[in-house]
């Protein structure tokens, strides 16, 4: 059975950036549910949600948090699933907060950090981790990747046909 | 009744520096409880530790952690008593990580964080909050701030006689 | 009797940030007086306010500064009383100085640091403090805590319906 | 047919750390293959070890590097398998140079990042990526979790028979 | 012959900063080629036109790129030419990723890196490096830095005549 | 009358640097008197001491401190008269802490900082204040400005002859 | 006779931060010369501005500048003259970058630094270097000292009124 | 004729990271000239030492400097030759300071900066440059990269064998 792909977000203002995770794992077809979901104001549905995941079909965690972002960590504690953290820009520091709180994890713990603001990333990473033993998503990630290419290939095309 | 001080840690290599802070509760006469307990590997433990410590007679809450330091803010989230974190200097980055983690926390869920690897003086901060209601500490605090500017003053006496 | 807080900030620019911190205080029914006092244009002021603070019923002190942030371990170095420290973010740094300048205080002499522009955060760490003796505050605080997890899932809920 | 996971460091002088990421994989029955590879000095060998990753059986690639660590972010750009990037500490800037080089990818790229040196980490995430649609690893994790939460627990009786 | 410089950037979104470069490398008379190109979008053309620069005509190769920038360091791996970096700020960390990216390349594959944004000085560098055996364009930059003297006089002397 | 420099420093175990800084001005003939002060342990003999100085012959007060380094910016806050701060290394940060709270002082009371660790720098600037209007010290330090100029040359031709 | 204050900045974007140090020293009644002045721009200019400043009547020497700030150091190099450094916040990092270029200078030349953007406390800064043998300015600075904090305490008034 | 490369670093403590840049270009058959020279001690001999390098036979200039660095950025305020700069590790900040004080130059005069410590990366540099228009020098560069892929590729032979 296919597994599906959870994304948390600490906040509601983190739904502008978190959004286009949402939006890439609905182009490669994965099943998503989205949750505004706290390590400090929802600790309890944080631990429930981690501990049950595995049962009803999760296969990775996708956490955004800012500031001492400890949702991924927290959510990490009570599940073995792959879970991958958005560090997420604040009014001060520039994200560098949430990312050191996200990816300086200690042994044991892993969450799998991209960059700061990463939304799109760490769905792309979810759909890698799925795509190990699931060969329609691995296509779909060659044919991205593909896109991709051309995609710059033809900007470059377009910035020399105007120079 | 007289409230106890407990003072958690994120593993026990942590112990060197935190025993100045149990040490400094003790020759306070104040009754403390020392656990080792992780935000990340022990996560059950440290929800039921905060959720039950105000009836357990508990005041204050110390953790001390270090790299991603959720510890203080996973037992914040699960206690209305105050909290102090501790960030603790690890092999790299100096204790900035530690820093940020323990220090950021959002709206709501405040974690009063001290100096990296400041022990000593989360505990003092444990006796000032205990004193706010207790006349004994209060006096012992006197004491002890008149006792550290003789200290001083005796250093500088020392000095000046041997220049 | 019922201890009341302070709320010292270093310059009238700071009052915007620091205004959500009287508000909180307000709404937990403490007792507040708030001075523009700096540490470094009215450093007697500073000094005389803190020696005698005990003597004049209050029972927490929350100091807002930027840059060099002195004013927070200037008034810890002249009262036993919990004193909590708010890093304003200024015009460079991001509020980085600031967050160093008040939370890495020397032995002897806490000052109990909250996040960056955190001034609801010092707030109801106030709270916390006060409340470690007064059953009054406790309950309002596990009611505040109550709430803030209520709007979480209100927010959830509603996002979910949108989605 | 089960994944392989390979281990690829930017020099051998990481071999040290890098070796707890090797024996943990051993320990979780995991096929490893290691190489030092270089983005900078063997870039042709490491394009073609990541070209052809997934045809030789590969699951996931783990690349520690140090410095301008490219090597996970080259490695990412030749696969769509997951990579995961371990920042090496070197001799200067405690490792925030490797961080940041392999973390900040730009969109489209992800590279799973994990904490300084945190080599350990990086192969349970591997293992955790494998697990998600292999029950056996599945099972072994959450063994090594329940070990892990029991050490802690064990340590803390230590520490509390003997204070 | 003459040597020809290329300048290549990672994204379209670079050329408002890169624009300058090109312009003073115009100025110059040095023959320019300008290309998007993306260590990780587009990484064989960047392997190609890497291997095939000397003999193309090139003679420095320039790369600006931003978050965990690649490019300079991948161009680097594939020449002997020698590659100036530019790193880019982009929304987060104000380029400091960028810049830790570009300059702190391992031993054996340097790359001349300029200012954050410093797309200005990488043309002139660019210059002064073909400059060695060009008497033209040597004279030109002489000629450049007594007309930037100048300048610099002139406001001074604009200066004091209105104060 | 010629004006004496103080040097204060925040703890005794800040001599072994700042012992270069009282040995310079000894060489510069500058009367000094050097005292162990604490802007937390000592704060009222810092304030006596700042508001008497321009009585008691004082024309420089140099100050020495590390972590939340606030010395120079309390006495300043008491004197008109010039104040060096010496950011001090101490166990975390690099002395970065200290850099940070004794440079940016806010608007109105400056302090003039010089490198971390930097005490014969201190002593220096002191000199260089006293010698705007002691001709005296002027000579002198210009000679000690040929003398490390010409330190410099023999280091050179010295090693030009080893090479 | 009366000592001049000069005041030299990198670059004329300098000017609208550099004009409160201008205006400050005008209000103390010092007569004061204002130069853009570039350490790499000018670089002779430079040298023979510092070089002559004694014998022109020059007490001390202000000089603001942005990102590599070289200005201060090597002005400091050619004279004996106290030199005091404005690092300038530019488009990225802050000022971190002018600030450490500027204040970590070695040992034999020091630069006296002030906050990043700090024009006006340069100013205040080298009118007490003056009044260190001025008694007239001396009194000034006490009155302006008296002025802040009457302010402080009036906006203190204000905002308890309005409460 | 040749061009010869000048190797100057700010101090002799340089010299034991130095030497591995030295030794390269020994390697490579480049005439180098070896200097210590100070951008603040020795401020005239670097001047001169730079405006009449040209005319020297000087192709490139490689600097070496710590902290504030500045010799760079002077040496290349007068000359039009490349400059390479090697910001230096010192006592404190893990050569973050020299790294921006070099590498942040403003608008028309570049450095062409290499990693913290990076001596052999400098030279590697000036090779490449003087290898633009030196068919020998790009033979010997294009070996020496050979070799070094050919010692990463035995290594990892080498660690396969073992493991």
């Amino acid at each position: 059975m296919k597994k599906k792909v959870a994304v948390l977000m600490g906040s509601d203002s983190d739904l502008p950036v978190v959004k286009s995770a949402i939006n890439t794992l609905k182009e490669f077809g994965v099943e998503t549910e989205v949750h505004i979901m706290s390590a400090h104001r929802t600790p309890k549905q944080a631990c429930d949600f981690a501990s049950s995941a595995i049962d009803k079909g999760f296969g990775v965690i996708i956490c955004a948090a800012g500031k001492a972002a400890h949702l991924a960590g927290v959510i990490a504690a009570h599940t073995t699933l792959p879970v991958i953290g958005i560090p997420m820009k604040s009014s001060t520091l520039d994200g560098l907060d949430a990312l050191l709180s996200t990816v300086q994890m200690p042994k044991g713990i892993p969450v799998a950090t991209v960059a700061i603001d990463g939304a799109e990333n760490a769905a792309l990473l979810a759909v890698q981790i799925l795509a190990v033993y699931d060969k329609d998503l691995e296509v779909k990630l060659k044919a991205m990747k593909l896109k991709m290419t051309e995609e710059v290939l033809e900007k470059d095309r377009k910035l020399n046909s105007e120079l």
